[in-house]
């Protein structure tokens, strides 16, 4: 029934049904998460190894006691295991400690603090950056923290709206970054395109030390068997002669156990000399045991990709789980649309128009935890209130179904309540 | 032979005598070094167990399932063991990374860009540090990474000279913080006296938002049976009014494995509140995993000191070689003193004035690698050109012994060609 098209005198009955199917789920007294891109235990169970590794008589990688200070580059051998598929040369890519977001946040403060490698201190300068919406919070937060304004801009299916972007950072110098998360991105799913990549890699920008922060962090997390390939930045910048423009950004939280895996940071030779000597006076270097224990667990590319597909086995069922009750009953509604995401950590669900807040604060009331309406956006503010982040792999497959079965109810009700104008 | 007294024809026998030994030294092609506070591969050997641990199926401490993200404080198990011993109640501890130094990085980092809790950021304004000289030459180098100005205050056994640090920090509000470290310090081994820590803890400071860096690195590394109390300094300065001015580092680095240990910092309330909301932006928390590997190695506070014990019994003989040394070729001679630590990490040695970087160099060349002369002072500037710090830990003892007996040849020759005039 597409309930946008409904007379005002045909929307009572459908108003009373989902009233009493909204009584019927509050009556079932349900605790449940759809929050946080966390992996279930049964995901970090794939990685139990890890917690007996690397081994009493194995400490050593190369020459190095890994048991002691120093190596601030991290494991040579952990490097060459993710040098393929993040695309970064050994050499360009350092392995850090336990959050790239931490890697983030440091590359900013040195930023502010003592200037990229192109250019003077942020700090004290009015800076911006462009954040392609709907986004990830953590993102805008880290904005916030420092005072740099968040300058929104569209998000289309093959990356951020380019010529938003291109008009935008040719005007303006005070833009001094964007935030992309280029594979799978959170929470839509997006996928840039080559040509989106090509035109971030080499469009003209007023900032000379304009930096893409490039947060590959889902670039092994496929939900299917299509495991798409996205183009590589760090080749297209140098080729545009923009070498020190990418800022690349993963880890392993996602792929072995969330606290304790290892951040990568790549960038062009200058950046990572720019990140290490900056690091060097505020560290002893990174857990070099950890990196060892992940060499003695995944031990190569080929075991990283392996263990993805026991990733995947776990969380794609639920991602499935989730898009078929959605389509089931929202489908044809004309109240909702939703991403088909081919991997990453979340499903983005756009509900009618102004009414995302009263969706999560329904869901609230019915014992479901949804991420707050707005948390895609910088500020908490998603103008048209519609858009809400459904994350499906904490919980258990049946309390995914649960979840999103009241979820969809709430997306109806406060659908049906908005059209009949209360 | 009590050079310093001796008469300019008496100089030229011993001069021949030193020029002869240190050929031989030459000769014999040594390739040592006494750099750097390091544990030797026999005390990373006591915590080996380590690396096997928590063991595949326990991974969860109280409700926490360490393997996810989550838990800024860090693991509530491992805060209490190391509470006591540092002196901070677990709810103003927290456990955090790797790296104690990166602690004391986000601290200035934060302080620079947000402000401490009781005044506004310190970026943009010309702010000063004291640094009790000799001291440790990282701290100096986080002062000169973020252009804040170091100011040497003399240090002596009990601690900084207060007459000097109070009349200072009384008439300049720009000095914002002072480097201490307390116990053991590096280089001299100075353990502060109650006295010293109550001054510290109470005087009055033109800046309010004045800091006591306190970097607590050698709380429990005693070198003789005599396990050193120092007074507490979160207890006196709240007691004094003062209860954020103290800021207090540790980390087991040189407890359990030097690259892959966890450190801490205490604080006030409100200065464990303002760390942890600042981290909150950058980080997905400590890695909890380390943590509970820890907690199941050290098991509580008694198997922690019983641990140190072990270490005791590795490194105090190679402390007990060099003084030995020493004190046999160079006491009585008038041309060196130096420290007799009852913990720590280090020896301080002063030669003749003016003799320091001679000696290091003569050592060099007979392949012997010292921390290089007046690094253990602000901007590598050693007025007298006196100090040289001695670092026994990490060569084994027969190690030790040959670069002491050349370091004391080094030092005699330096000397006595000074006396001479040449």
């Amino acid at each position: 029934m597409e309930l946008t098209k409904l007379d005002a005198d045909e929307l009572p009955a459908p108003l009373a049904d989902l009233r009493k199917a909204y009584d019927e789920l509050k009556a079932q007294n349900l605790s449940l998460d759809l929050t946080r891109g966390k992996p279930a235990a049964e995901q970090l169970d794939l990685s139990n190894e890890l917690l007996c590794l690397p081994g009493k008589d194995v400490f050593k990688a190369g020459g190095t006691d890994t048991r002691n200070y120093g190596g601030l580059a991290g494991l040579p051998e952990l490097r060459e295991i993710f040098s393929g598929p993040l695309g970064v040369p050994v050499p360009q890519l350092l392995a850090l400690g336990n959050s790239s977001l931490a890697v983030m946040h440091e590359t900013i403060v040195f930023a502010l603090l003592k200037g990229p490698v192109d250019g003077e201190p942020w700090v004290g300068q009015q800076i911006k950056f462009l954040c392609p919406v709907p986004g990830y919070d953590r993102h805008f937060s880290l904005l916030k923290q420092f005072g740099i304004e968040a300058v929104p801009v569209p998000l289309h299916e093959d990356g951020p709206d380019m010529d938003v972007v291109e008009r935008l950072v040719a005007e303006d110098a005070s833009i001094k970054g964007i935030w992309c998360v280029p594979k799978y991105a959170n929470p839509t799913g997006a996928v840039y395109s080559e040509d989106t990549v090509r035109r971030l890699a080499s469009m003209p920008t007023a900032a000379k030390d304009f930096r893409l922060f490039w947060d590959n962090a889902y670039a092994l997390h496929h939900l299917t068997e299509d495991a798409v390939e996205i183009a590589n930045v760090l080749e297209l910048a140098t080729a545009a002669g923009n070498p020190n423009r990418p800022f690349v950004f993963a880890s392993s939280s996602k792929i072995t156990h969330a606290g304790s895996g290892v951040a990568f940071f790549g960038g062009s030779p200058e950046n990572v000399a720019w990140l290490t000597k900056n690091q060097s006076f505020g560290t002893i270097g990174p857990d070099k045991v950890n990196h060892l224990r992940h060499v003695a667990f995944l031990k190569d590319t080929e075991g990283l990709l392996a263990h993805m597909d026991k990733q995947r086995a776990v969380i794609a069922p639920k991602f499935e789980m989730v898009l078929y009750m959605l389509e089931k009953r929202l489908g044809g509604t004309g109240v909702a649309q939703w991403s088909k995401p081919k991997g990453g950590y979340f499903i983005s669900l756009d509900v009618l128009e102004g009414t995302a807040k009263r969706v999560v604060q329904l869901a609230k009331e019915a014992g479901i935890v949804l991420t707050p309406a707005g948390a895609t956006f910088p500020h908490g503010d998603d103008p048209r209130d519609r858009n809400i982040r459904l994350a499906p792999t904490f919980p258990d497959i049946r309390e995914v179904a649960l979840a999103t079965e009241g979820v969809v109810t709430c997306v109806l009700l406060a659908a049906v309540e908005k059209l009949s104008g209360n």
